[in-house]
């Protein structure tokens, strides 16, 4: 479960400048490196902090069990670091992570910002994240008017007619240089291929793994 | 700037449940609702969030001046919340806002997390908005050797018959039902499209904004 090259995170952090509290603690995000969900936040002494940088997964001080914490020891959920920052203050460090089970909270949920109101509700990404989440209830609870559950109950003939339709509107609103269009046009590109992919079951953090192993 | 349905926020955190530290704060990360990106993170205490859930916009604590904190009420950044979640252990916000001025940070930065190092680096929000831009970075400082400089250099013929391309090609794997190919082929076709978004000065955020739109 060890980064590859540790090594890189020793100098993204300088841990001389860093403003621990008055219980020698800063507060430390932990956040999904694919989709941009918020998993989690804990707390780092300098000692959790110099072994996150030098072991390229999260320790975090547990401030109930006054003890250091190695994130996934116990549970096997360890998080691997992608990249450190810290803010203009120096006192609050966001941690780039993935989740390895990809379940980051203790009471089995992905993330711990789970609680809306009395309910539970998973916590947003970011747009087209949400949106292939909306896409996926749709198909597992059909609702005859909504035009994703159309496309669906059309399967890929229907479905696949209408990326062609979209990319041929994208096209053609590049030749129209129109950037109100452009947008409104990979906007329909974009949702009709969510619809594809969750005909598919193909998880759209899959098309964002592909192109994170991309860039490497 | 106010938001125009308030109330809808009123049982979004109940206040009772929340667990203030010793000095009657909490901390609250601030996420963009488009795409993800963590802007800041900053302490509330009951004031703070009873204001930020009748107001629909946010209202912190000031550590440094130990005042109530308005944020906006100076800088004209108003942040304009969207939802509000609590973490497993209620002793952490989480807010999805829209960030005016699209400038969260006192340093002119869009987010606080600028640091990394010695240097600064904009934070990640998401894969696609990574690869966005990664993709405007090679349009300001174009490299021969870049794929994706040749495609710039090719104009919209060049870009947009590879739209053509990958969406028959993400046809063609959702015909095998491969979902390999289709993960693959859907990243192809994100990809080009997010260069043919950039080529025309779009920026993908439109993207996301058009698809939020048509969700309300």
């Amino acid at each position: 479960m060890s980064n590859s090259n540790p090594s890189s995170f020793a100098g993204a952090i300088p841990l001389e400048q860093i403003r621990f509290n008055e219980q020698g603690l800063v507060p430390a995000i932990a956040q999904d490196y694919l989709d941009g969900t918020v998993l989690m936040m804990a707390w780092m002494n300098a000692e959790a902090l110099q072994k996150t940088l030098e072991t390229g997964e999260a320790w975090y001080w547990s401030r109930s069990r006054q003890e250091l914490w190695h994130k996934g020891a116990t549970s096997g959920h360890f998080q691997q670091v992608k990249s450190l920052r810290y803010d203009c203050d120096s006192d609050a460090i966001l941690l780039t992570i993935e989740q390895i089970g990809d379940i980051a909270c203790h009471t089995g949920e992905r993330s711990c910002f789970h609680q809306q109101g009395e309910g539970k509700q998973a916590p947003p990404a970011n747009t087209l994240s949400g949106l292939y989440e909306v896409i996926r209830e749709r198909q597992r609870n059909p609702n005859e008017s909504s035009y994703t559950c159309k496309l669906f109950a059309g399967g890929d003939n229907k479905i696949l007619k209408k990326i062609g339709e979209e990319s041929a509107e994208v096209v053609m609103a590049c030749k129209d240089d129109n950037p109100q269009d452009i947008a409104s046009e990979v906007a329909d590109l974009f949702y009709h291929t969510l619809v594809a992919l969750a005909h598919h079951n193909v998880d759209l953090r899959e098309v964002y793994r592909v192109l994170e192993q991309r860039r490497h």
